[in-house]
């Protein structure tokens, strides 16, 4: 059942054992060759991006549903270069006919900033004579300039110096020594950093100085634990092992598990894309699709305090930095436990060549705990069944915070978002005991952790049940009935059910979270009904953590930041691919600009996709430091009227006797009646 | 340190093994000693409840905070009964002196329903001659009453009967076969049946008539999932072994694990409470406490068809029928994985007789994923350490459905409570294709499943730092900053701070969920400031399943459920012990009671319980059926400003290395570096 679906991709994947799917990631030898044709064409170039430019839908589509009539799409790289005179370039390059498709001079923008920018920032501060000054001034002599530590954020849009310069804002700390934590000695000036030039251009610096604290380090590294009485020692080993190994089968980059289908995608942008996920019906004996495309599109990270220069605090991890070039190594330290499938991350360098993270991506089983369980009072006959699920996940590093990001897939049918935030809170400098005003918190003596909110975009293009119909969104409220107490269609006034509205066109495709309705979000397929319900195969946006943008309308935050100016958005599949660069605008260009260019697009029984801005406010505490323990946040995608009945049943359960075992006093009848079965 | 804890509780502990907290619940023989008591004073009679009458809270505070000088409080016996005659009584008895303290006849008002007092109907429904008749009707043969079955559910309260008969109303159905689920078939009529006379007193029975339902059953029993294609077999086993046994101590029914210490209480009506609950701080030097008890209340399980009889289907399921009644045996097949440790329920049966549910709770641990981690971008050095928790749980049956309680114990100082549904959705008798008003969803040919919510009422007794202060509740709401974008306070518009509200009055003591702010509760110590921050040290309440009682004001629902009129009430610590009968009533007598019968008491600085309703609003759909897939909810109690640090820092990380480390080129450093532990 699902091995004719493995047969199926493992048909439509041609030739050699990989690149193979037309979603792959571009692999280390595809990347050397677009950069190869691009030096041929255009000489010394730095190289922001090579990555996959994903097939246009409707070839893609063509492929999946009929890979024996459609042409596989050809493999092309999107490209993202800066000139050595600073010009940023786009550009398209056709991996298979060698042809440079596109290439464009795009001025006024700024490509997102790699690791490589980010690490060139520290040194440049260290032997600036105006940042030496500035240590100077808050106690820092010369001689320990080795000592001054730079967390470099893109500057996102400062009205002094515009969108045309390539710019980055240090943030200072300390290290009295080596392996002390910075954060708990963040110092009080901002160095301005011109990429192109490679110079510190500005420096902001606070009207009220603070000198540098001299409380003592609050640490985390293990001698440091060590020295302050080590480590606990009453927690005995937990072994979770997997004898017979994992459950999956890995096609190319497709898994295949308990009846899902999922193609695992990564870009160096939005990291994990999960392409064409679809689940086998054992009643309807079919392979169901329900998304094409799932991913992580964008983040931002407001913070609350609105004394300059921290308004320009508000990092989009993902469009500025890369959520997909951050990404942890997990050969560092398994993050995950039991057997493991990885696959790695090939992307470019500044200078051309093909780089790998190792391990980027971690693919594994967890048990699940109950998955169901039913117990007849009368007699104690019992099902308990328990789950298992697949968790595909990659953990990036953004400077001083690190996410940790899983998406769940679960037996029956359900795939689950799960985020957790840990790594160290972004500190700035405060004097003794100084008045954080209530936008920060003294985490520690001298430390002022400024609120902040994490607000992630989802973007998820259904195909609910298949690609031929489309499909409509609706938002989903629990409403009491109609008519008051006393009534005669609603006597006893408890009367309530699900209030549906549907997302006509693009200008009213936004809505905002309502607590209170448990509102949700449906995703349907209105051409097909399930045979019981009558109502449309569904699957449903369940997601509970959904603070508003605090920052106000038309603040710099609320004009860069479009996808959180609601809790979903509604478009039409969007008329360009979604990774594309460059990143650092004054405004949003996407969702807002895409809906206002067409306001009248139905978005009824069309292609849509659905933004769904979700995150936490975080007013952050003592506890919070010097390392974060994870804080979770979660949703649920889950099937609704797709299946006609509980997709896991046939899931073998740990222990089950019938009501006619338990009369007949029966111990047991083979694995499932009276013992209890370690699954 | 937590040794000492163990050490202290354990001289507290007098005399023999058990019984010996004062908390903990009545053993075997201390039910059959009141029992017996009572026996000798009032002859014959049926046993509702013969449950541990808490200490007064002062007495409690006393022994906990300085046993050596307190006396250890009596053990006491809080009894219900119901005499030969329909008479309900309510008695307490002092096991230490044998004295009945106290012996009422309480008019009007129904104790909960016992199992005993389910199990009862069934049996007299199928011999009844109106009830033969109705099934009769609707195509059931007199030689088929065998198959007929009843789940007995309280009548609630209904008008034309009022308060003062003990009733109950028969939800009915049918199985072709004794292993068939029933629920595929449900009747359309409603037998009431009282329990005094043990007859059937009046049948409720539709206008429109709905036949039996001819529909092959739908089933999710072993040998029917065998016939129809059998188990899928590519789940390969997972193993969880803990060769070296569990990490934590128990003392009694005190556990000891990981800085946390919690008393494990239960009864018949809230099930699992948890009581004295305190964390060793390692900085501080000392064991804090934080919770004086904690348990879930009362639940309401309204449904949304305003259809008569339906209104009555609005089960409370912990307050009518008692969570710890309905609690599996998990000798039944464990439902978790791994070293477990087991603790019985005595309860008494209707004669008297003392019995046991064997292995009603479940204590024992489980992986939780990354606790913290951080990687500095510069070096990739790195600590990341994983996280352990702590599961108390038990699993109880209410008629169809099943709640999973686990209260879970984390390393970094937050209890979360989860809750899962599963089980099997309550059904009615439809037409085929008949219209269900949008009240319900066909699930299946002939099964109308109604929408309804569950809303659980989670009772915190805080005892943040200490018992002496008392705490107060705060309402914390995520806001924007004063002064609009431009404006010289706010120029940029980022400004958001944490808006906190202090409840000050009974009259004011309750609030509504707003998603849009993050809404939070704090529960503070305003005597105790965290050093760092200035802040009081607190707990803050994080749920966000908090849907509204959508039943409406003045409604049935809302008159008899007051706790779930709003997402919190904060009350002065009750006036009355928290679960004593009875409990069938027509309206609420507790929260709503008690806060306006002393309106300007003052909330603040004073032992104060927050009352919060959290739970969701169903919607069913056909994947809920035959059995339903476990549906989580969940909420956390965390510290904020309780710590002057992250207080799992010294959990051993299962890899680290230093930027020294890292710079040295080393391999390794001990167990900590370079090398993946599996802790």
């Amino acid at each position: 059942m699902v091995l004719e679906r493995v047969k199926q991709i493992a048909q439509q994947l041609t030739g050699t054992a990989r690149p193979s799917h037309p979603l792959d990631p571009l692999t280390f030898t595809e990347i050397e060759s677009a950069v190869s044709i691009l030096r041929s064409a255009h000489g010394k170039l730095y190289y922001n991006a090579v990555t996959l430019f994903e097939p246009p839908k409707a070839e893609m589509v063509k492929w999946l549903t009929g890979p024996e009539d459609a042409a596989k799409p050809d493999r092309k790289a999107d490209i993202v270069c800066i000139g050595t005179d600073g010009k940023i370039y786009d550009g398209v390059v056709n991996l298979k006919t060698s042809a440079i498709e596109k290439w464009e001079h795009t001025p006024d923008v700024q490509p997102l900033i790699t690791m490589e920018d980010l690490q060139a920032v520290e040194h440049v501060c260290r032997v600036d004579p105006k940042v030496i000054e500035q240590c100077g001034i808050i106690g820092i002599p010369a001689s320990e300039m080795h000592k001054v530590y730079a967390d470099p954020w893109t500057i996102g849009y400062d009205e002094r110096f515009g969108s045309g310069v390539r710019l980055q804002q240090a943030l200072m700390y300390y290290r009295p020594h080596v392996d002390d934590s910075q954060y708990a000695f963040p110092l009080d000036f901002c160095p301005i950093y011109d990429a192109t030039k490679g110079e510190i251009i500005h420096i902001d610096i606070p009207k009220v100085r603070r000198p540098i604290s001299r409380a003592p380090p609050q640490n985390y590294h293990v001698p440091d634990i060590e020295k302050e009485g080590g480590y606990r020692t009453d927690l005995k080993p937990l072994h979770i092992t997997q004898p017979e190994g994992v459950s999956f089968t890995v096609t190319g980059r497709t898994i295949t598990w308990q009846n899902w289908s999922v193609h695992v995608g990564f870009n160096y942008r939005e990291g994990l894309i999960l392409n064409d996920i679809s689940f086998y019906d054992r009643d309807e004996g079919r392979q169901r699709p329900i998304f094409y495309r799932l991913s992580l599109a964008e983040m931002v990270v407001p913070y609350g305090n609105p004394e300059h220069p921290h308004q320009r605090k508000h990092a989009f991890d993902l469009g500025e930095y890369g959520g997909g070039y951050m990404t942890n190594s997990l050969s560092l330290g398994c993050d995950c436990k039991g057997a493991i499938h990885y696959m790695d991350f090939d992307f470019v360098t500044r200078s051309g060549a093909a780089s790998t993270i190792k391990n980027a991506i971690c693919i594994h089983e967890e048990d699940a705990g109950i998955l169901f369980k039913h117990t007849d009072f009368r007699d104690d006959s019992v099902v308990v069944t328990r789950a298992r699920k697949l968790v595909i996940s990659h953990v990036f590093t953004a400077a001083n915070y690190e996410y940790l990001v899983y998406y769940i897939f679960h037996q029956d049918g359900t795939v689950q978002l799960e985020i957790k935030l840990t790594g160290i809170l972004n500190t700035y400098a405060m004097l003794p005991d100084e008045d954080t005003k209530g936008w920060g918190t003294q985490v520690y003596p001298g430390v002022n952790a400024h609120n902040h909110q994490h607000l992630f975009c989802l973007r998820i293009n259904p195909a609910i049940d298949g690609y031929e119909t489309g499909n409509s969104i609706f938002q989903v409220d629990a409403t009491p009935g109609a008519g008051e107490v006393g009534s005669a269609e609603n006597f006893y006034g408890n009367a309530f059910y699900a209030k549906k509205t549907r997302f006509e066109t693009q200008k009213d495709g936004f809505g905002d979270y309502d607590g209170n309705t448990s509102r949700s979000w449906d995703m349907s397929n209105e051409s097909k009904l399930n045979k019981y319900s009558g109502k449309p195969v569904s699957y449903k946006l369940v997601s509970r953590e959904v603070p508003k943008l605090l920052p106000k309308e038309n603040s710099l935050v609320w004009k860069r930041a479009g996808f959180a100016r609601h809790a979903v958005h509604v478009t039409k599949y969007p008329p360009r691919r979604p990774p594309r660069p460059p990143n650092i605008r004054r405004a949003s260009q996407g969702i807002p600009l895409w809906q206002s260019a067409n306001p009248s697009a139905a978005l009824a029984n069309t292609d849509v996709v659905l933004w769904h801005t979700f995150g936490l406010t975080h007013f952050p505490a003592p506890e919070d430091f010097p390392v974060m323990p994870a804080e979770p946040m979660s949703l649920l995608l889950r099937p609704r009227n797709f299946f006609l009945r509980n997709p896991a049943l046939d899931v073998r359960p740990s222990f089950a006797r019938t009501p006619t075992q338990v009369a007949a006093g029966k111990a047991g009848k083979g694995d499932v009646d009276g013992v209890s079965v370690q699954v």
